[in-house]
Parts: C-alpha cells; structure tokens; sequence
C-alpha cells in the first residue's frame, strides 16, 4: 500500500530534490500531485522516469492527499497547509510559517523523532543551517552537555533558490569575460564576495537566518535556555553549507571521545584525519545525505572548549531529505501501529 | 632627505603592492631596489612612473640600504634579513620568520607603534588575519578590557599568492566552459568550495593560520593570557579577508559605545548600518586601506558578548599598508628626533 503524495513547490530546487529523494529512497509513492504556484503551474517535472504536468496548488488540488511536502514560499504555506491539515492531510512543511508554534513538532527525525508522536497533521522542517547543526550536536549533548555554542556559517547560494544560483553563475561568466553583472537577487554581487547578509534584518542586528538558528536549535535540543549564537554569511558555493561552530560543553570530553560519539551517531559521517587532507567540502558533500563533521579539535584556552567543522548539502539533509525522513518515520509509525 | 629603499619579493602579489603604497603614500624613495629571488630576477616592475629591473636578492645587493621590505618567503627572511639588519638596513619583514622573536617588535602602527622603540633593525609586520583583528579589538581592549575572542576566518585568494589567483580564475573559467580543472595550489578546488585549511596542519589539530591568529594577536595586544581561537576557512574571494568575530568584554559596554569606540579608533571604519544594507564586503574595501566594521551586536544569550564583521584589504591594510605605516613611523621618529 502506497500513499497519495502531493509536492507543493514542484518546480523550485527543493522540490525537485524532494522528487528525486522520493524516488531514490523508493518512498511508497501510489499517486504523485506536483504543484506550484500560478507562476509555474502548466510546467512539468520528472519522477520516476516520467514527466508529470505541474498543477496549481490549492486547498482543492491537496484534497484526498495523504502526505503534502510544502517547499515553497512561507506564505503558501500559511495559505494551503492549515486547511489542507484539517482535511486529514499530513503536511510536511519545509517554510518558516509554522516552525516556532508550540502546537506544530519541528523534526529532524534522528535527532527528536519522538517529537512526530503528538502531531495534528502539521509538521514543521527545519531551516537548512539548523539542520546540520542539530545533528552534529544533539550526539554531544546527550552525551556530555552543552553551555554554549557559538556559530560562524558559509552558506551556499542555492539556499535562496534558482534565481540566486542564476545570479552567481551570469556574475561569475560576466567577471570571466570581462563585463559586469548588476545583482538583483542579493544587494551585492556574491560572484567573488561573502555577504554577512543571510535572509531579512530583524531585531538587535541580528538577521533572520540567525534567529532561525538560535529559536530552532533551542526548539529541537528542547533547551530554550542553551546560549546559541550566529553569523550567518552568504559564499559563493553552489550547493553545501558549511559552520564554523565553537562549543563549550558541560561535562570533560576528550577529541578521541568527541570523535567517537559523532561516528557512532546516525546520519554523521566524521571526516577528520587533517593531515592526510581529511576533512569535509561543500563540493564534496554536494549530493550526499548525511552530515559531515571534520576539524574537531580541542580549544586550549578554555575548558571543555571545542570545534566543529560541520557541512551538509542544504537542498538534501538540509530541505528535500530530512522531510522525507520525517514522512519516513511517519509511515514506519503507521506501519508499526497496524 | 629621502631613504634607499628595497623592496625583496617585487614580483610577488605583495610586493606589487608595497611598490604601489609607496608611491601613493608619497614614502621618500631617494633610490629603489627591487629585489626578487633568482626565479624572478630580471623581470621589470613599475614604480613611480618608469620601469625598474628585478635585481637577485643578496646581502650584496642589500648593501647601504636604509630600509629593506621583505615580502618574500620565510626562508628568504631568514637566510638574508639578520645580515643586513647587522648591517645596518632596517628591515620590516612580512614574513613569518621572526614574528614570535622576543626580540623583533610585532608591529601594528595604531596598535601597538610603541614597540618601534627598541627595535634592533628588525621589525615583523604581522600575518593579513591578525593585522585587522588587532586593529579593531584594540580600542574595544583599551575602553572596555576582553575577556574571550573567537574569530572565524573567509579568506581571499590572494592570501595565497598570484599562483592560488591563478588557480581561482582557472578553474572559474573551467566550470564555465563545463571543463575540470585539477588543483595544484590548493589540495582541493577553491571554485565553487570553501576549505577550512589556510597553511598548513600543526599540533592539535590547528592550522599554522589559526596558530598565528592567536599568538601574535596575544603578542601585539601584549596580553599573553587573552583567550584567542580560531578556525580559518579560504573562501573563493580575490581580495580581502572577513572575519567573523564573538568577543566576550570584561566591563559591561553598549553597542552605541562599542560603535562610538570603533568609529574614533585609528584605522577603523565604522559601516554599520544594515537596515540601509550598509556591512563591510571583501569585494567593496578592496583597495582600501582601512579596516572595516560592521554587524555590531549584542549576543542577548552571554552577558557582555558581542559579534563584530571584520574586513579588510589583506594584500593592503593586512600587508603592504603596514609595512609602509612601519616604515613612516619609522621615519617619522626620526624626523622628530633630528
């Protein structure tokens, strides 16, 4: 028995990860309904070695779905999810819309999949920084505690979608040829550039990006007093995020141990053997599913100090598998249940 | 009265920029030498409006010289520059020979120019990271004491040398062409990627780069026991380095008067507005000789933590501009003491 699975977004590069994520991880598929926006409804999109016409979402075209993957704007989301939940559609919603409200489980299932236990049919994915990192430090935490965590990241330019992927290329091909490229996408040009400029200015200076980091990680860990702190900046990376993160942990831990906990956690992969060349990219990590965690390492002026050196493909682990994930343990749950 | 001046490493990126500074700045240049290794001996530079011959770098071709720029390999300082300090040459050294010496001043003019006094002929100008980290933390160390600094690095290039530049732009014209273009500077592709490896691999899983941010950052701040640490990550930026910096101050300060601080310090450039999209850039300070602050804040989680944007011109303020400053104030004591 399959399920009836709509993908709202189809056509942007979320939604098309999160087609072919259902395919290569031979999600029980028995009916697909991709849809977008009024823009892009009429295209078309590929799954499962045919193309399917891409209908426009609405409360009407989610009805009868079981499962709805939400990848597009946090607007549609606020617009189509709440009723489509109501109608007995589980909603997998990967915008901001949702993520803080108490009522809605925000997952990523290898670190608080227990959280999925008392859904209303409206689950939230996290934002793609906080993912990765939630991941690498849940492991840690469970293990030996966590004062502080502090977050420098280097973002890939497909977080922000196809336009800005479309941008770096026109400003990296006009630098190449010798013209210029006026930005559109982002306020400066990325082509050659870090932007410490990731989604809207918000409150005290800090973006929204890096609230994102700091509310979701709290929400996820469930510690809404962990001091955690960001700067999220903008590189001129295709696809793979990576964080420079330094942390501070309650109880004595040693690299060895560190290493060990990380290894052993599911969804990390530790990459860590420096002078051998060993530690992870983003144009490595591009394509791959897990998380990847590299440069640990002791920090000698403060006890209990370390860093992490944390990567993962953002549209994958970071968007398009972890929902999947999340309609995974869903459906293993049912399944478990009947 | 103007000074005989060389320049060793001519032809090197920062060599290329000490020519320039010089000039611009108006240093009195009585007679120039433009010095290089026998690879590069023979080749021609600009200065001042007329072409030089690249002479090969000796003790011979160092002598009666006042002031002698080494912008070229450490194994080029060390092999020449105590020589021709005994001599008699003042020689201010980019290099990474002689930094920790506790009798060579580690020198950032604004920073710390009273260590000029007791010089023995040989000067160190600091690494490109350090130099702008000092020169924003000093007023805030001076006003309000430190406590804790944590610096993550996005590196240019040109950090590198002409080579790595080379390197970008080739495999930049590669991915454009749809062509692969093996590395050969770096140990992995720079196009694209970011790598959490500037120089090379040292004790407890450190960078030398890292190494270097905490060490002379302690040196120049003369605070031996500051708690300094790093990760340092190359990004695909042609000029100008950033630094993500959380700095933890001993008295309790506002953001007002951090910026207040900054903005009067020498060197520093206050550019903090981001509502109004006003942050420092690499691509934007490129050829300035300030260094640049921005996303000035409060960590609302630690008491007294606060994150800075660091940015500067790090073939410049981070090289070429701090040697020439040295060489002023220098020249200026002596002026002064005639």
């Amino acid at each position: 028995m399959g399920y009836r699975v709509a993908v709202v977004g189809a056509t942007g590069l979320v939604g098309q990860r999160l087609l072919q994520v259902l395919e290569e991880r031979r999600f029980p598929v028995d009916e697909l309904r991709p849809l977008a926006t009024s823009r892009s409804a009429g295209r078309r999109v590929r799954f499962a070695g045919s193309s399917w016409a891409v209908g426009e979402a609405s409360v009407a075209a989610l009805a009868g779905v079981d499962i709805a993957f939400f990848a597009a704007s946090g607007e549609v989301s606020r617009q189509l999810a709440p009723e489509a939940a109501r109608a007995g559609t589980v909603v997998i919603d990967k915008s901001n819309a949702f993520r803080m409200d108490p009522a809605v489980p925000l997952v990523v299932p290898e670190v608080n999949g227990h959280a999925l236990a008392h859904h209303r049919n409206l689950i939230a994915s996290p934002n793609c920084s906080t993912i990765q990192l939630v991941v690498a430090l849940k492991p840690i935490l469970d293990r030996f505690g966590l004062e502080r965590v502090v977050v420098a990241t280097y973002q890939a330019v497909s977080g922000t979608g196809a336009a800005a992927l479309d941008e770096l290329e026109a400003e990296v091909r006009a630098g190449v040829e010798g013209r210029a490229h006026p930005p559109q996408v982002y306020p400066k040009p990325i082509a050659f550039n870090v932007l410490p400029h990731c989604d809207r200015f918000e409150a005290e200076g800090f973006t929204l990006e890096e609230w994102k980091l700091v509310r979701e990680t709290r929400k996820i860990l469930e510690r809404d007093d962990l001091p955690v702190t960001a700067t999220a900046v903008r590189v001129p990376v295709r696809v793979g995020h990576s964080e420079a993160v330094w942390i501070q942990t309650r109880d004595e831990a040693t690299v060895e141990e560190l290493r060990r906990v990380l290894a052993a956690a599911p969804g990390v992969v530790v990459e860590d053997d420096p002078q051998a060349g060993v530690y992870p990219t983003p144009l490595a990590v591009a394509g791959r599913d897990e998380v990847f965690v590299g440069r640990i390492r002791r920090d000698p002026t403060t006890p209990r100090a370390f860093w992490l050196w944390i990567v993962a493909d953002n549209l994958r682990k970071g968007a398009a598998t972890n929902a999947v994930q999340i309609a995974e343990a869903l459906v293993g749950a049912k399944a478990r249940a009947r």
